[in-house]
C-alpha cells in the first residue's frame, strides 16, 4: 500500500493525525521494528523513549512519530516519509492491520465436525474437521471454530467469535460477542471444591456456569472454572493471556488485562481496568479495586483500594516495597551494624 | 425437591443433621448463595463466618446452618425452613448433588473414535467423537472417555474413571478407579531430563511409568510426567487443580490438595494430607511430612516435618514468616534508624 | 542385552568408559535407581553423590560408577558387573535408550486426517487420526505427527520432528529439526500486545512468527507467541519444560533449559545455555547474557550479566540473597535490637 493511502486511511482512523510527509510515497509491504526495517517497511516510535538514535540508523522507508519537534526534523532531514500523530502505536495497529487483512477460514461446516441433535448454528459460521459440539448449543451469526474444539451440551457462541484450535467449552457458558478463546483454553470446567471429610475429600457439585462478556479474549492454555453455585464472569472487553487461572466464582470489571500465568483464587472481584502482570497471584474472596495495577509476581493476599500500584509479597505500594527490597539487598549489613552497636552500646 | 424431602436424605448422610424445621416446605430448586438466593433457593452457613446480618437480609426459602443458637433463632424468627447440622458445607455438596444429577454421556463408542488393534473395552463404557485409543489399552467398566482424547499405547483407564475433552494420556499410564482428568490434562509425558555435554543437551529416556491411583482428580491443563526409570504416583484421594506441573519420578501420599499452578519438580516426596495452596513450588527431591499446609507461592527448597505450616520463600514456619514479612515493610525505618544510632553512638 | 554387549556399546559412545567388570555377564533387562534396583537392572552413581551406601545396599546387577576407587572397590567386592566412566549419567542415558528403544508409530497417513491442498508431505511420515493441516504446509521427512494435531496454514515441520498429541501450531510457524513439540503446546498463537484507547483495548495484529530452530523441545501445554512484527525465535538445542510461557518476540540463544513454569515476557533476549529453574519470570525487555543460572521462583527486572548465578525477587547474585534470606529471617530479632538500642542510646 502506498504512503499517501495509508495517510488517507489513518486520517479517518482515531489516532489523531497531525501532520505528514509523503516524500517518495513508497511503496509499504509490512511493518518492522526499527532496526531491522527496510525501505519497503513501516515503523513506529513512540513517546518518551530513547528510539532518536535508532530512528537515526534506521533504514526504514517509513515512521510513524509522536507529536515531537526533534523526531520530525530527523525524519525531514532522512527524506523519509513520515506521519506524527497523538497515538503512534495505534496508528501502527491500524497500519499493520491494513497490510494484512485477518486470514478467516471460509464458512460452512466440515463433515468431520459431529455436531449432536438439537443444536442450533446460524449463517455464516465455519466449523472446522474434528470438532465436537454437544446438545441443545447454540452458535451465532459468524462464529469461527477451529478444528479440534470442543463444545459440551448448552452452551452459547456469540456473533463472530472465534474459537481456536484444540479450547473445549464446558457445559452452559456463555460466550459473548465478538469474544476470542485460544487454543486449548478450558472454559467452564469444574471449579475446585472438595469438602474435608473423615473418609477423604467430597466432591462440591460445580452447578454454576461461566459467563465471558463481549470482547473478552482468553489466552492459550489458560482455564476458567464455574462455580459451585452461580457464575464466573468475565467483564467486556477484558484481555485475558496465556496459562491464566480463573478460578470459581470471580468476577471482574470491564476491561481488565491479565498478563500470562497469573492466578485468581475462587471468589474473588476484580473491578474495572485492573491490570495484573505476569505470575500474579490473587486469593480468594479478595477485592481489588478499579484500576489497580500489580506488577509480576505480586500476590494479592487483603483487599486493595481502587486506583492502586502495587507490588510483592504481600502485596505493597509499589514505592513502599521499592523502597523495601532496596533495603532487604542491604540486610547483611543491617546485622552486622546490629551487631556492632549492641557491642559498643551494652558493653 | 421439598425440603420435608431434603431432610429425609440428610438424615441418611453423614453430615450430622441434628434439628430442623420444616416451616412452609418450600420446594427447592437449586443452591445459591445466601446473598442473591430467592424463596426456591438453598444456601449454607458456616461456623466462625460472619453470616449472621447476611442471614438477616437473605431471601433463600431455607438454609443449611451450623449448630449456633443465634442463627438458629434468626432462621425461626425468619419462619424460613431450615437444619442445623455439625457440617453444613458437606449438607450442601450432598444437597447440590441431589438436585443436580451427574450428566452422564450415553453408553457407546462413537463411529467417528479411532481403536487400534488389541485394546479391550468393558462393558457400560462411553468413547467419544474423534477419540484416539493405541494398541494394548484396557479400558475398564464404566469409564466415560469425552470428545478428542488421545490415549497412546498400552494405558489402563480404571473403572468408572472420566476422561475430559482432548486430554492425553501418554504410554503405559494406569489410571485407578473413578479417577477424574480434566480438559487438555497430560498424564504419561516424558519427564524433563537431559544429561550436558559439549555437544549440548543429551536426552535421558524416560522409560517409566505414571500412575494415579483411586480417586484422583487431576485439573484442566495439569501435567504430570512420567520418569526415566521407576514410577511418578499421585497417591489415593489426592486432588489436584488446574495447570499444575508434577515431574519425573515425583511420589504423592494419600488425600492430598494441590491448588492451581502449583509446580513440584522431580523426586519430591509429599506425605499424607499434604495441602499446598497456589503457585507453591516444592524442589528437586524435597520431602514434604504428612498433613504440612504450604500457604500460597510458598517456595519449598529443603525438607519440611510433619504437621508444619509454612509460608514465604523460603519456606518457614507460617508464624514467623507473619512477623518477618510485617518487618519487611518497616525496613526503611530500620535502615534510617541504624544510620541515626550509629551517627549517636560512634561520633 | 548382556552386560559385556553394553561396554561393547559404550566403548563406541563418548561417556569415557575407563574400565570395567563383566562379572557373571547378566543380562540386563532395563534400568532402575539403586534402592530398588534387582539383579537383572542396572544403576547408576554419580560423582559427589552419598551413593556409597545405598551401593553397599543395592542388589542391582550392574552398575555404572564414576571414576572413584572406594565405589569400584565396593563393586569388586560385591561381586557384580560394573564399569568406571568419565560421565556415568550420560552412560546411563545411552544405556536405557539401547534397552528401550523408542517407539514411533508405523509411516503412513491416517484416513481421518483431514490435509487441505497445496500442502506437501515428504517420505517416511506419519500422520495421526483427527490430525487437521492447513493449505500451503510443508511437512518433511521422517515426520511424526501424533493423534489430534492441528497445524494451521503455512507451517514448515522438519525433518524428523515429533508433534505429540493435541498440539497445535499456529500460521507461519517454522519448527526446524529434530524438534519435538509435545502434548498440548501451542506454537505461534497470537502474542499479546493490546493498546489502550478511551474505547477500551485496541488488538495490535501479531503478523510475525515463530522459529523453532533445530532440536528444540517444547513441553507439554507450554505457549510460545508471535509477535505483532518479525520473529520469535528459540535456539539451536533449547528445552523448554511444562507449562512455560514464551511471549511475544523472545528470541533465546542455544542450548538453553528453561524448567517447568517458567514465564518470559515479550521481546526478552536470553543468550547461549542460560538455564532457568521452575517459575522464574524474565521481564519485557530484558537481556539475560550468556550461561545465566537463575533459580526456582526468581523474578529477573533487569539485565543479567553473562555468567551470573542469579536468586530472588528482584533477582540478585545468588550468594548475595543467600545472606539476605537468612537475615530476613531475623527480623523480627533485629527491630527489637534497635527498640532496645533507641531506648538505651536516646534515654
Amino acid at each position: 500500500m502506498l504512503f499517501s493511502e495509508l495517510i488517507a486511511a489513518l486520517r479517518e482512523g482515531n489516532a489523531g493525525l497531525q501532520d505528514h510527509q509523503v516524500a517518495n510515497d513508497p511503496n509499504i509491504q509490512e511493518g518492522a521494528s526499527l532496526e531491522i526495517a527496510d525501505w519497503n517497511q513501516i515503523s513506529f516510535v513512540e513517546h518518551g523513549s530513547n528510539f532518536a538514535k535508532e530512528l537515526e540508523k534506521s533504514k526504514a522507508g517509513a515512521v510513524l512519530l509522536p507529536i515531537n519537534e526533534d523526531l520530525r526534523n530527523q525524519a525531514i532531514q532522512k527524506g523519509i516519509a513520515w506521519a506524527t500523530l497523538k497515538d503512534p502505536r495505534l496508528a501502527f495497529a491500524q497500519t499493520l492491520g491494513l497490510l494484512n487483512p485477518i486470514f478467516k477460514p471460509q464458512k460452512g461446516i466440515h463433515p468431520t465436525a459431529v455436531i449432536e441433535e438439537g443444536v442450533k448454528i446460524e449463517t455464516g459460521v465455519f466449523i472446522g474437521p474434528h470438532v465436537s459440539i454437544g446438545s441443545g448449543c447454540h452458535i451465532k451469526e459468524g462464529a469461527i471454530i477451529h478444528p479440534g474444539v470442543v463444545i459440551y451440551p448448552n452452551v452459547v457462541i456469540g456473533y463472530q467469535s472465534e474459537l481456536h484450535a484444540n479450547c473445549v467449552i464446558h457445559p452452559n457458558s456463555k460466550i459473548g460477542k465478538k469474544c476470542v478463546v485460544h487454543s486449548n483454553a478450558v472454559i467452564g470446567s469444574e471449579g475446585f471444591g472438595f469438602v474435608p471429610t473423615k473418609d477423604g475429600w467430597y466432591k462440591m457439585p460445580q452447578t454454576g456456569l461461566v459467563i465471558l462478556e463481549d470482547n473478552v479474549e482468553v489466552g492459550c492454555s489458560s482455564t476458567i472454572d464455574r462455580p459451585a453455585v452461580g457464575e464466573t464472569r468475565i467483564g467486556e472487553g477484558t484481555k485475558i493471556d496465556n496459562l491464566v487461572q480463573i478460578g470459581h466464582g470471580v468476577k471482574t470489571g470491564k476491561g481488565c488485562a491479565m498478563a500470562a500465568q497469573v492466578g485468581i483464587a475462587g471468589g474473588a472481584r476484580l473491578g474495572n481496568g485492573v491490570i495484573l502482570a505476569g505470575q500474579v497471584g490473587v486469593g480468594n474472596r479478595v477485592n481489588v479495586g478499579d484500576n489497580v495495577i500489580a506488577s509480576s509476581k505480586c500476590g494479592i493476599h487483603a483487599d486493595i483500594k481502587s486506583g492502586e500500584i502495587i507490588s510483592g509479597f504481600p502485596a505493597m505500594p509499589n514505592r513502599q516495597w521499592l523502597r523495601c527490597s532496596a533495603n532487604f539487598k542491604k540486610l547483611p549489613e543491617i546485622s552486622k551494624s546490629i551487631k556492632d552497636l549492641n557491642r559498643e552500646t551494652f558493653r
